[in-house]
C-alpha cells in the first residue's frame, strides 16, 4: 500500500461524500480515538472541517488540550473496528484503546494526533478555537494542514473509479448498520 | 409512492449517511433551492443539523429573512437536477428556479419553504440563530421540527434493504461526480 500526500486544496474531497471517520488525538503522551458520523468539509481555502466530538469523551478532553485532531477515513474491511471504536470508552480501557483493541498507527506529519492504519485517508487538523460552539453544540471547526490517502483509492486529487468493496469508505446509519459507498456516476 | 412522517426522534437517520442535499427556503412570497453537499446531523433530542449556505446564495437571503429551511434528500433519479440546481442561482432565472427547472414542489408541514416531489427525505428545520456561525463560516445551524420520506426507502425509523438504484440518495464529490449510495451491512 502506498501512501500519497493530498493537496490541501483537494483535501475536502475525502470527505465530500459523507463517509463515517475515525477521530484519533494526542495529548502529553496519552492518545485516543472515536467515531464520528457528524463531519463535514466546511471551507475550501484554506481548507476547514467540522466536526461533533460529545463533552463526555476523552477524545474531547485530548482535543481540547492539544488544540489538533485528525480525521482517518475507514474502508469497508475496517467497519468492525470502527463500530468497535465507537462503541468503547478510552477511558476505560487502560488509556490506550489502540493497544487495547489491536490498532496500529502511524505518525501524522504536523500533528500529535496518531493516523490509524488500516484507514485509506487522513486528514490532519488544527482546532480554530469557537468556545461557544464547543460548548454549546459539541461542535469543533478545524483547519485541515495536511492530508494523505491511499493511493488504491485516491490519487491526483479524485477518488479512483472501481475501488474493490472492501477499500471502500463507509458511511454509519444506526444500530450497526451502515452503507457502503456505492458506484461512482458523472452527471454531464 | 406514499409518504410517511418520520418520528422526530429517528429524523437524523435520515442524513446520518452523508448524503448531499438540497436547502430549500421561502420568504414574502419568493422561493429559491440549492445544492449543499455540506450538511450533518448536530444533535438527537432536540434533533439539530448544520448546513453551510454561501452568503452570495439567494437561499441565503431567505434562509435569514424566514428562519427556516428545509433539506431534501435526493435519490439518484434526480441527480441530474440536483447538478443543475447546484449550478444556477434562482436570482438570475426570473427568480423562482423551481419554474426555471419545472421542479415539482409540495407544501412543508410546518415551515414556509417548499419540499422538492422526487426526494427521498424530507427534513423541516427552524434556524437557531448563531450569527457569529453564518458570518464568519456560513454555518447555519437549525432544529428539525418535522420530518418525511419516501416509504419505498424508509420506513418505521429504518431505510429499507433492497432500494432500486435510482431511489438510493446520492453523495456528491467534485465536478460532476457523485457516488450513490452503496450496499448496506450490518456489523453485529
Amino acid at each position: 500500500m502506498t501512501r500519497i500526500a493530498v493537496d490541501l486544496a483537494k483535501s475536502y474531497r475525502l470527505i465530500n461524500h459523507g463517509p463515517t471517520v475515525l477521530v484519533s488525538s494526542a495529548h502529553g503522551g496519552k492518545r485516543n480515538v472515536m467515531a464520528a458520523a457528524w463531519s463535514m468539509p466546511l471551507d475550501f481555502a484554506p481548507p476547514k472541517v467540522s466536526v461533533v466530538i460529545d463533552k463526555h469523551t476523552w477524545t474531547r478532553e485530548l482535543v481540547e488540550a492539544s488544540g489538533s485532531f485528525a480525521l482517518n477515513v475507514p474502508c469497508r474491511a475496517f467497519a468492525r473496528q470502527t463500530l468497535a471504536v465507537g462503541q468503547s470508552s478510552g477511558r476505560e480501557q487502560g488509556g490506550d484503546k489502540f493497544a487495547a483493541m489491536g490498532l496500529e498507527t502511524f505518525d501524522a506529519s504536523e500533528i500529535e494526533a496518531p493516523l490509524l492504519a488500516g484507514c485509506v485517508a487522513w486528514l490532519e487538523c488544527r482546532v480554530i478555537p469557537e468556545p461557544h460552539n464547543q460548548q454549546a453544540y459539541d461542535l469543533f471547526i478545524g483547519e485541515v494542514v495536511a492530508a494523505h490517502a491511499d493511493a488504491r483509492v485516491f490519487a491526483q486529487g479524485r477518488w479512483r473509479a472501481d475501488v474493490p468493496q472492501e477499500l471502500r469508505s463507509i458511511h454509519y446509519v444506526a444500530g450497526g448498520a451502515f452503507f457502503a459507498t456505492g458506484e461512482g456516476f458523472e452527471v454531464g
